[in-house]
């Protein structure tokens, strides 16, 4: 058998690339986590030369960072607007049971709750938690527009509390997050947030 | 220097004997997961013989399970009754805080949550979580009794939200548990089961 021939990251970066080397980055941190991640492994799953990887993310650190920022993106990137509090934080909340539901980014997940105190991948994780926590900021101001938002419900706390149970029925429980499941909680939440009497 | 005697855990069934093993338990399932726990090591640490270990708790899965009971034990122990579901809940969540808040707690559960799909810690965790969700209903009850329970609201939602938080904070922020931001928590929680109007 022929090897095959190693295209170059930094000179070819077309997206199929990137998108090779940060899958392969999020799939060696699930099994070898940040400790036991092989740049050199990474490089050869996505056919790539190891200088190259390096040439595009100078650090381990950088390219962990850009593979979770790359998983975390999607997560982020929709901001619902569909008129309702409710309808809101049912779809944001959508794709982080989907993130986390996944066999992979549940790894990611274990392997960042795993990470000893003060690692990079910790710190990777809390500025990541803390980017998709924006969307819930313009929902809530919208929320507040509609006066759908009680005055003093802090949105940070109410991350903490969708994203905490749907961890917490992910990873511990392992239970299915099911749209019937999902519902239930966004309504007890919401029932938090909005305005009494 | 003489070698220390070691004590014999099914003759001598004091507490402190016991006591010793499930927390050594403990610090290995913290220190080495579930996979490399030695109950050699433990039987050592605790400065009893190895046979009497497994003659009180025949499997590492007893022994594992044993010192997560007595863990746990404590947290769900405790029943508040402090005349409001706003007390309650802060009386319930304290002893959980500070297991969660503490380092050997905190390394327990990350051991928990990074074990293998289906692996027996899992099920050990699955039923603790389910044994520590028995005081919340006892509080719940007296909540309806009092008027202070919303119909249709679901206890073991509210424990998924509560816990689920409390982790999020503590093994993924990173963040300090203060009486503050737990107070903040139980408020926001607490305007979800109350009744409407």
């Amino acid at each position: 058998m022929k090897p095959k021939k190693r295209r170059d990251a930094g000179r070819a970066r077309g997206e199929p690339i990137v998108e090779a080397v940060l899958m392969h980055t999020l799939e060696e941190l699930a099994t070898s986590g940040l400790a036991g991640l092989s740049v050199e492994r990474i490089a050869q799953k996505a056919e790539v030369n190891k200088t190259s990887v390096y040439r595009r993310w100078p650090t381990r650190e950088a390219l962990v960072s850009a593979a979770m920022e790359r998983m975390l993106g999607e997560v982020s990137a929709r901001i619902p607007d569909t008129g309702s509090l409710r309808g809101d934080l049912l779809g944001l909340l959508a794709p982080v049971c989907e993130l986390i539901g996944s066999d992979l980014g549940k790894a990611v997940l274990r392997a960042a709750v795993t990470e000893a105190t003060g690692s990079s991948v910790k710190e990777i994780a809390s500025r990541q938690i803390e980017n998709t926590s924006q969307p819930l900021r313009a929902v809530m101001v919208r929320a507040q527009a509609r006066g759908e938002w009680r005055p003093g419900a802090d949105p940070q706390q109410l991350v903490f509390m969708l994203v905490g149970a749907v961890m917490h029925r992910a990873l511990l429980e392992q239970a299915p997050l099911s749209r019937r499941w999902i519902t239930g909680l966004v309504e007890l939440a919401l029932e938090g947030v909005r305005p009494r009497g």
